[in-house]
């Protein structure tokens, strides 16, 4: 998984470089390992926020954290700063020999999404993936373009269309790679 | 839905009552509104945390926010600050002519409990339902025990099991009422 903070849209849907959020990386760290993710890029080309980030995870891996709750340094371990996306592609490519197909994720209703279905069947064959999620008011439009794949919006049932990417991230994860077979088809009720 | 801040445990496995975080009202309004939930209530019993709600939602629904924003006072609006569960029952109960039957969420493995799939379909039906979300380190054990169902635990695939509940939210409405028909089956890809 990947934590674009530029380029994303700003609310005015100018591009811009968005400030890393601290419940961000908790939030969706603790996502991503609950559901076997192999990593978690954080990318921000700011250096002091790259800085920040840092801060946040000798915190959290090594300081007084660690020692207050190692579960969530267990999480925060996955977590990888990178000044730029075509930097994580590499890094993916060097740990997996192969670069990695890059899915953007996207609010915004377009022709040529792949659905979660099919997405997950393409990601169970084994072969690295990348999917990239927006801070701020999303993806900028030419990170899309790029991208080899754009997953399907979350949608819902009312047209409100406005989930937190802490929120969107746990959604997709679970439809793409979660067990639902596991949950048992019956149960007793209390 | 319920956002339960008293009865919680702490990491030791006392029962406390926890602080609100600004952010899980945020995000769980927004996860609430995006699958068309009726009410999103935030229980404490702590006088000054209800009045920091009031002083959050004021801002959002009334305030500044709401000129920046309109979109995150629309699901702001969903949240009612009560002191305690039962007054969250009553408060259904007097809006759906009927009395909700309660559905709590943990984490741990136990006997019992009601899968994704046919709380799904029970919800289907009509009936109102609470489904009560504990902070801090989950549910106190009373609480649960006095619920009419308890939801299956989301699960993982590598036995980590720590999700925010902001997290845990947003993948429990998408497996009770999330739409996974209005994908579509197949899709072209780029």
């Amino acid at each position: 998984m990947a934590l674009i903070h530029h380029p994303v849209l700003s609310k005015n849907g100018e591009v811009i470089a968005s400030a890393v959020t601290n419940l961000d990386l908790h939030d969706i760290a603790r996502t991503a390992r609950t559901y076997g993710v192999k990593g978690f890029f954080v990318v921000t080309p700011l250096e002091d926020q790259q800085t920040l980030v840092g801060r946040i995870l000798a915190h959290w891996t090594e300081g007084e954290g660690a020692r207050y709750n190692p579960k969530r340094g267990e999480a925060l371990a996955l977590i990888d700063v990178q000044a730029n996306f075509s930097d994580v592609c590499r890094a993916i490519g060097d740990r997996e020999a192969c670069r990695p197909q890059v899915v953007a994720t996207s609010a915004r209703i377009a022709a040529g999404t792949v659905s979660y279905p099919r997405l997950r069947d393409m990601v169970a064959r084994g072969d690295p993936y990348v999917l990239a999620f927006g801070t701020a008011w999303g993806l900028a439009e030419d990170f899309i373009e790029a991208a080899d794949h754009v997953l399907d919006p979350i949608g819902g049932q009312r047209g409100y269309n406005h989930l937190a990417v802490r929120s969107a991230a746990a959604i997709v994860l679970d439809r793409l790679v979660g067990n639902l077979k596991e949950n048992k088809p019956v149960s007793v009720q209390k």
